[in-house]
């Protein structure tokens, strides 16, 4: 393995994973659950596909101190003063300023590749390849690179990013970052080749995501900034810092704060089999269909006139259906959920509403 | 209470309920579920309706052996002696057979009424209005008395009862049994009002009903005539014998074996509230409905665009449907049934096919 000792990785796996409820729990979220069947939770994914990359010893691991136990377990190979905590759920920029100011303190030289744990990736060789042509673009530019998917379809659960000027091999500037558009624009955006899919994946060096943040959103940087980089090289020090600091931060995306914002934004065009798992239709067409065309995961079905069901349990069970077409059928942790898959965008809400009648038990 | 000591009552419970799978299992059958909320089984409710007409020292239950724990803690108050545990399922003639050759001899005097324990009754002072006519009707007479409910729609999931030459009050001789009618001549049928609903309870005298088995079903009578009275008296001895020669008897019901050949078969055309308990959407019908016209058993619903469904878990659990429409949603014991309303006929084929492709377990 080739691995570049000032690169690094941060993966943030603090999500809790709602729109899979109530597969995916606050108390079990889905990057922890072994949820495609391969014996590996999506976490331990994420860590095998960048370990070829990056040395286990340089990946960083930020979730939540919910957490904790499932990061420890799942990932026993990571020293656990790679694992860092959040008391509290605050978006994406909080969490990559806390982690970009904890890797500068041990390499100001590092460069840094950023990724969410609840997506799927195919072609791994693909991955690696662009992975390593990205960190290679940013150490040798103040470049805030983030990783557009070339998209397969008119996916209108993903955002975009328009692609501007070329700059070399398939990084270009960014020109804009769209919302998720309706099917029609989304046809449109396709049919242009200006348009890809925005993974949430970044590379970048420790120095230029903290000059960002320094400059877009200073008063979540001056919050890192504030302590000497011995704090983020003593591991009970850190903890107690942050738990101090991280709840005063505000809630807010690294897109908005900083992507949208900042001149130096660069996209890498990447095809490398990118789904992202964050939705229960995602899912399903990702899994391997059955003859009647369900997905089951982790359970026995008897399925009779059933068709384009996605059938997810945890724990044994059997489950008999007949005459159900295109509904997610979710059972774990004392709840059932029977959603038809295109109503799953108000599952969230379901969530929301099962807590204001029932209480937390269910969350 | 007035409870005459020469009657008896027969509370057949052997059955699985596989119609309710998997609400009610071979090892959970729906008789002995609280089935309707109230605090009490089906077993319970049956019990409670008979004991204000017959005593409960009277009143024998029959089940299977496999129950025979469910009886006992279900109704502490009836003797031990007075439950009769069939070793094998052999359908209603020799369980009739038995009970009424132990009641003989207990009482040659006796009279009885037979019922089973899977059905609603609404209007009990009506129910024992009726079981008294009955029992004085049979009492004076050499009758096989069947009730009639009088319907009060054209239902295609009952058989029904034709009325022949009026006897006396409500009591008719039978002219026809018939089988369940398709929709078109079940509406004939409640038009002519000479139609009524089998009930599938009985009344008659142990001589009766011991002469009409010996003349129509010679080989399951001479099987209980074979040894003296004696044998039903003494628990121990008793218990050994039917465990000997049960599992001989032919499978076959009353109906079909006796009542519908034999002459004297009588009927009391009754109206109290009945309801077979023989169906989800029996059940569906007789349930209070919520707001939005589903029916809860036992759970916590959270329901949008959901109408017409019954939710039922044993258990504690939250179920959350979207755009379910006629759905029988049941869930128990590592199973969970999702079936639309209209097919549930099939729930037996499918008990079936859960256990030719994964076992006994879910039964």
């Amino acid at each position: 393995m080739d691995t570049n000792p000032h690169r690094y990785c941060v993966i943030m796996c603090g999500g809790i994973g709602s729109r899979f409820w109530p597969y995916s729990r606050t108390r079990m979220p889905k990057q922890f659950i072994d949820f495609l069947g391969t014996d590996r939770t999506l976490l331990q994914m994420s860590f095998d596909r960048i370990s070829g990359i990056v040395s286990p010893s340089n990946i960083i691991v930020v979730s939540n101190s919910l957490y904790a136990d499932f990061v420890h377990e799942q990932l026993p190979e990571l020293p656990p003063e790679n694992i860092i905590l959040e008391p509290a759920r605050r978006n994406t920029a909080p969490c990559i300023a806390l982690a970009s100011w904890h890797i500068a303190a041990r390499d100001p030289e590092a460069s840094i590749i950023v990724t969410p744990a609840d997506h799927m990736i195919t072609r791994e060789n693909e991955f690696e390849k662009s992975v390593r042509a990205g960190f290679d673009f940013v150490e040798s530019n103040d470049a805030l690179l983030t990783l557009g998917i070339t998209p397969t379809r008119p996916e209108t659960g993903y955002g975009y990013i328009q692609i501007g000027e070329h700059v070399k091999d398939s990084i270009s500037k960014v020109k804009t970052f769209t919302e998720k558009p309706e099917l029609e624009m989304a046809k449109v955006f396709l049919a242009t080749g200006e348009f890809f899919w925005n993974s949430g994946i970044f590379i970048w060096t420790a120095k230029s995501i903290m000059s960002a943040l320094s400059e877009h959103t200073p008063e979540i940087a001056s919050i890192f900034a504030s302590v000497p980089p011995e704090t983020y090289l003593d591991h009970e020090r850190e903890t107690e810092f942050i738990d101090r600091v991280f709840p005063t931060c505000k809630n807010i995306s690294i897109d908005y704060s900083v992507m949208e914002v900042a001149s130096n934004v660069y996209v890498e065009t990447v095809s490398f089999g990118w789904s992202d798992l964050g939705t229960w239709s995602a899912l399903f067409d990702l899994s391997p269909k059955n003859n009647d065309n369900n997905v089951t995961q982790n359970c026995n079905v008897l399925a009779y006139n059933c068709s384009g069901n996605i059938f997810a349990v945890r724990g044994e069970k059997l489950i008999v259906a007949d005459g159900l077409e295109n509904y997610i059928v979710a059972d774990a942790d004392g709840v059932l959920l029977i959603c038809r898959m295109d109503r799953e965008q108000k599952i969230k809400q379901m969530v929301t509403d099962a807590r204001i009648k029932f209480g937390d038990k269910y969350k």
